[in-house]
């Protein structure tokens, strides 16, 4: 599918550094689009703009930002004025374990920051230029903890759902203005940041069996463009969220992934 | 029920001033505790203690506060410091209708400070203390648009959902620190604001037809507090969940309460 034709020349990965954002830039460089690629670590980053010019003859361009400070929407808006801007997908996430009380407020506002703030101001930046133009698309990303909510890691599954109900909003709201808008909510995927946080014992060991290749989620994303506005990526987290859905209640749902952290 | 012996003296209303609020602030101070009236309208409150105070034979007090002012949960931090504080429940919240980007950025942001930010402040720091004093009761409120998403209200919506979610996680984390926690999912609920906000049409006049009382809506928390984390308020409510839940996709409960605001 040539992207750029569709959408715009440029599309901007909101923490491409590693795992699914960087899957997300290699697919959209596949189909012809320049992605901007967004992170803390300009040196990964770097790497990863030559691998993706020499692999797909696209340019790419760095911008290197942390997503937690309270500027950081400004000043991709402000970096990325010059380019025809066609899509945008926000990967970022930040979290940290404990109870709710334990972690500073300080650090939760961090978390608050990447995963609700920045994100706001970003699709709703995006979305007018989207609706102006009558193109663009936009790829959000949510996660299993957004639904069953997420116990010792409770920002990061509020913040997960936030971003899944935002997002379905709008992707309704834009059907026919020529925007395609969706959320896809994620399972275990082998990502550097999830093969580092796994749990022990047995969940731990499942988790992993379970999990799906970066290139596999993405995929399977492009190929729900235009069908699915909330995608749960992957049949076997399908299943596990209509068991979820059909014989859980919202406690047990919590319990069920409290119990995943506790281990 | 004597709230004041099992939680402390004085419980926090955030959102007092009528509807929901108002009727939680008159449940407390049936069970003895003093409720503190936090809201904008400074003579409906000062009404409202008067009336609390000679019916239920409590001490209330008010303090007048924009909740959408970034200092609004230091502030009722600071002016509650002297009272034995055990129990807050926060009913605020504030929406705007429209397509995303067809609201101001600023707009967005004062939503999120009322829906998100200051409630994560107020809660974080409660249960900082109800921690220490190994006791405390929170109750906080959702919505059906927190389930659903909720187009041209996406940002009412996904902050309902993070508080929903947030909230069923730190009630797993604190199940046995003597805290309870809890989060109602409230559908219509015949408040000043639903009725002022309703859309016309026969879907209006449904809304209104199975709207609770605010009475009964308080009624049936207290009635499960201890029992279930949480909670959708109202059978009817139950059955609507557990059909969006059993029967359609995201995507169809989203075009659903879509076509709900579209009338």
């Amino acid at each position: 599918m040539n992207l750029k034709e569709k959408y715009g020349e440029w599309g901007i990965i909101i923490g491409a550094t590693e795992g699914v954002g960087k899957a997300m830039a290699q697919k959209i460089a596949k189909g012809k689009m320049n992605p901007v690629l967004v992170g803390r670590r300009g040196e990964k980053l770097e790497a990863l703009k030559k691998e993706i010019e020499t692999d797909y003859g696209v340019k790419a361009k760095v911008l290197v930002c942390d997503l937690s400070e309270v500027d950081a929407a400004n000043r991709i808006i402000k970096d990325t004025t010059d380019l025809d801007i066609g899509m945008i997908s926000y990967v970022a996430c930040l979290h940290k374990f404990g109870k709710l009380q334990d972690t500073s407020l300080e650090d939760h506002k961090k978390m608050l920051q990447v995963n609700v703030i920045t994100f706001l101001e970003l699709f709703h930046h995006y979305m007018g230029i989207f609706a102006k133009k009558k193109k663009g698309l936009v790829v959000n990303f949510s996660s299993l903890t957004g639904i069953t909510s997420s116990p010792y890691n409770a920002q990061y599954g509020a913040g997960k759902s936030y971003i899944k109900k935002l997002t379905e909003a709008v992707a309704y709201e834009a059907r026919n203005d020529g925007i395609d808008v969706c959320v896809a909510t994620l399972g275990s995927t082998k990502t550097p940041s999830f093969l580092s946080n796994l749990p022990g014992g047995e969940e731990g060991q499942a988790a992993t069996d379970r999990a799906m290749d970066t290139d596999d989620v993405i995929d399977e994303i492009f190929e729900n463009i235009g069908k699915v506005r909330s995608l749960v990526v992957g049949e076997t987290n399908r299943e596990t969220v209509k068991h979820w859905y059909e014989d859980m209640s919202a406690d047990e749902q919590a319990e069920y992934m409290g119990k995943f952290y506790e281990r």
